[in-house]
């Protein structure tokens, strides 16, 4: 575990929030960017401030004394990290705050939490590096429960058995990025799954999500690494056979990936992991329009190429990560091997980005391990990207109205899915700030489609915030729904997506899948809210 | 559709199936190598003298036209084919055949039969291309019901949409391998999905069974191809959102995926299809040892180098295929692609085989589209792969116990189980036949692990085969499950794995499938017995 004070409203570590002199020079930047003059940061919240109800139940002396009712614990796993959070808790609101935090060290107690839970009536929030932006580990959920617990796995955090010959690793899901590839290293392996809140999101969250990773193509969500899960449901142990592939019925693991916490606390898995790269290509590929960018993308995506980064980044989103020089669209593009090295890989994704326009006047970088080799793009690109989530909760103390969505389509309605986000975002914008800017960028591409990813800033009014932001998801919902998208490709649906995950399923399965949490868990105890809604 | 006559009770077209020259020389051959002497076919059946119960149960006349209640068509509803059925088949025992079959020319027709099935108390039991190996389509549902009805797919053959932007189509259920690949060559399209089954069984039969396909590496299952899926349901329609990929909730369509018929019946799917590939790529790599052949297919499984082929014969099964010239190991590897010439891919693929003790003298075979190129190892194994079944019918015909079954296991427990599989199902063999021949092929691998395929052959006893071919089928299934190995990699549980099944899936995995088999199917009637046990 981990020493560094994380911020209780906040992204991160504490130690890692720019300082006042840093948000005033962001303020100045941003409010040229928005047309509206220096933003003033405001100070950030003390924990003393923060409002939260007392505890309505208390778990048995026997339960208690592995767990924390202190306010401290309460306030920290009250929200996720969503924009709506930060402002909520920059505000020093947590009113939804747990009543109890629970923090196992076994399976066994697992076990015990649930059967308490069941029989007390207390709803059951699995908690993990609460970096959720879907309002999945908020304690929000309904008169029906006489109080709720936070199950926090963080002690849960070991590798615990490496099987070398088959790539293979028996993770704990309490266990976070920069734990795993930690425990890993020593036999030459490593994970390779970097969704942006890596350094503090666990594997038990990224399988609960069906988080995305590292890869930009071929193997982008955790589900492609996972060989078997252990679960513990209300209704006993779920534990699947640990196998390469099988085609033994519909796949048990299928339906742990994405439960999102409503069948049971996934406590750990074995992981397909990856010899450590070796070799590495890339390269930055510029184009004169977007829709150039574009069309590269999709012949890269479609060559069977299989490249580790393939992402496209439009004109405001190169500026935003100080990539591109201006262009109207940046591709970058990378290999990965421990076995070979990738000179025709890498020489004939830029040739198809060429047919379409695009240029590569430096010609692509080729490494060898230990090579030192210059900062390229796309290492520019990785660092700001794991920055990102630290500037929102800076914006956040500027007034900023400023979040991301994301989405999937197929290839032939990603022109009219673009254009309706742009428009209906840039009015709701328009509505609910009197403007603001977006930018696009692939984060993962398929054969068949890309998975668009936007960030919008606008300037906020101090107060209204949250309902400015909500005129902005719900234009951006209705505009991915509506032109065919899936209302997440990676940031999962927990509280804050129902609404389009709802319409976005088949009626059939949502009974599908309330059968199932009704038979694993007959009380109805699991993470309530999320994915359906209990009747029990 | 298409006018050549099936086997009542055999594999494929009658006119493929070996004329009593053949056989006989087929029986002296086998004889020879089971060490019994020459084998005598018999004649085959006439379906004049088939055995069958009359009809229980009559459609209303509403229902009627679209189906049949013949005799004739009775009986090739009957079975699927697996070595039991052949033999049973061949005996003219057709005694669970179905008591109607339906063939519906559109969704509406198949709601208003499942409807019917509901309320007159009817099984409904899917049939696509009716080559299930595991009793998928057999119509033993036990005495709850009421009768039978068969549900012939086979009028929903169209390929319906083609996006070429996003490589995709959109197909009905009951189209079979070659009616696809014809309907897609037009637009310079190809599924390449490939089972040995290709020629008769359906796409609805592959999403139903997660069908295994033509890539050793990569996309090895239906399941990968899969854009969205409809299926009518006793419920409604399940109809999931065409998207090349999504993180909300669990997949809808991988809980339709290997569903074997129990929550409804597919009717049409969105698939990724591919462009036709230009570039080809293939070698041939022998080995003293099989072990190092072993080696050498995990080496290249797990280089990230993704061969379409990565095939791993055994002694035996080189002999039984015509390639190998008695190699103790052979492995056939190919790279196909529409973009690229593959120098580079399958040199790298050769050299990690020849460090792993292999010998390939003849180096790469390297061709461009139209380049003739004479036969491969690789081509040779592709005729015998399809030929294949044909040649199981007529060993039934002499009388031989020939049967195959696969598993996958991880790379770690390999070495074990087929230590197992050869020492329990040798002495089975011996016990029941007195002795036999069993050859072993990997069919695909991944990186965490080889997808064995063994088949065996021994010596009959007229009117025994039947046991015997249990007796060696459970020592098969046991020395798989208790090796740690899957029941099925892409065969299906059906009917005839549920034993193995039923302890490989956790039991709260069962729960929750009843659960969703109860939510959308209350009245229980589709295609019961298989996977899960109705009780309504």
């Amino acid at each position: 575990m981990n020493d560094r004070e994380r911020s209780f409203w906040g992204w991160g570590y504490v130690d890692c929030f720019p300082d006042e002199a840093a948000r005033r020079a962001l303020g100045a930047q941003v409010g040229t960017l928005l047309g509206v003059g220096a933003l003033a940061p405001r100070p950030p919240p003390s924990l003393e401030a923060a409002a939260l109800p007392s505890p309505r139940i208390a778990p048995p002396a026997a339960l208690a004394r592995f767990g924390s009712a202190e306010n401290g614990d309460r306030v920290t796993h009250t929200y996720g990290r969503s924009y709506c959070d930060l402002v909520r808790g920059f505000r020093g609101d947590f009113s939804s705050a747990p009543d109890w935090i629970a923090i196992p060290a076994s399976e066994d107690e697992i076990a015990v939490i649930l059967r308490w839970c069941g029989e007390e009536r207390v709803a059951a929030v699995p908690y993990g590096g609460g970096t959720s932006v879907v309002g999945g580990v908020e304690c929000t959920v309904g008169d029906r429960f006489r109080g709720v617990v936070s199950i926090d796995l963080r002690r849960l955090d070991r590798v615990l058995e490496v099987d070398a010959l088959s790539r293979a690793a028996r993770v704990q899901a309490g266990a976070r990025g920069p734990s795993i590839e930690a425990q890993l290293a020593p036999h030459g392996l490593t994970m390779r799954h970097y969704p942006q809140s890596f350094e503090f999101s666990t594997l038990g969250g990224w399988i609960a999500t069906r988080a995305g990773g590292h890869f930009a193509t071929l193997h982008t969500h955790i589900d492609d690494f996972v060989e078997c899960i252990r679960m513990i449901t209300p209704a006993g142990v779920y534990a699947t056979r640990r196998l390469p592939a099988s085609g033994a019925g519909p796949s048990p693991d299928r339906l742990a990936l994405g439960s999102e916490g409503i069948l049971g606390i996934i406590t750990e898995a074995w992981l397909r992991v990856q010899a450590r790269p070796r070799f590495r290509a890339s390269a930055s590929v510029a184009f004169p329009r977007f829709e150039d960018g574009v069309r590269a993308a999709r012949a890269v995506a479609q060559s069977g190429l299989h490249p580790s980064n393939c992402r496209l980044l439009d004109r405001t989103e190169g500026l935003l990560n100080g990539v591109g020089n201006g262009d109207e669209a940046t591709l970058l593009l990378a290999f990965e091997s421990a076995d070979h090295p990738l000179g025709p890989w890498i020489a004939r994704a830029i040739a198809l980005c060429t047919d379409a326009g695009g240029a590569c006047p430096q010609g692509p970088t080729l490494r060898d391990e230990g090579a030192s080799g210059a900062a390229s793009a796309v290492a520019t690109y990785k660092q700001s990207f794991f920055q990102a989530p630290y500037l929102q909760s800076a914006l956040v103390s500027l007034g900023v109205v400023v979040d991301t969505f994301e989405t999937a389509c197929t290839w032939d309605r990603f022109e009219a899915l673009h254009a309706a986000v742009e428009a209906q975002v840039g009015e709701a914008m328009k509505r609910a700030c009197g403007g603001g800017v977006m930018a696009c960028r692939f984060s993962h591409v398929y054969p068949d489609g890309p998975a668009p990813y936007y960030t919008f800033v606008a300037p906020g009014r101090q107060g209204a915030e949250i309902e400015q932001w909500l005129e902005i998801k719900r234009a951006a919902g209705d505009a991915v729904a509506g032109a065919g998208g899936t209302i997440t490709h990676h940031h999962a649906v927990g509280r804050m997506h129902r609404p389009w995950y709802d319409s976005e399923r088949p009626e059939t399965f949502a009974l599908a899948l309330k059968a199932v949490k009704q038979a694993v868990d007959p009380a109805g105890i699991m993470n309530p809210g999320v994915l359906v809604d209990s009747d029990t």
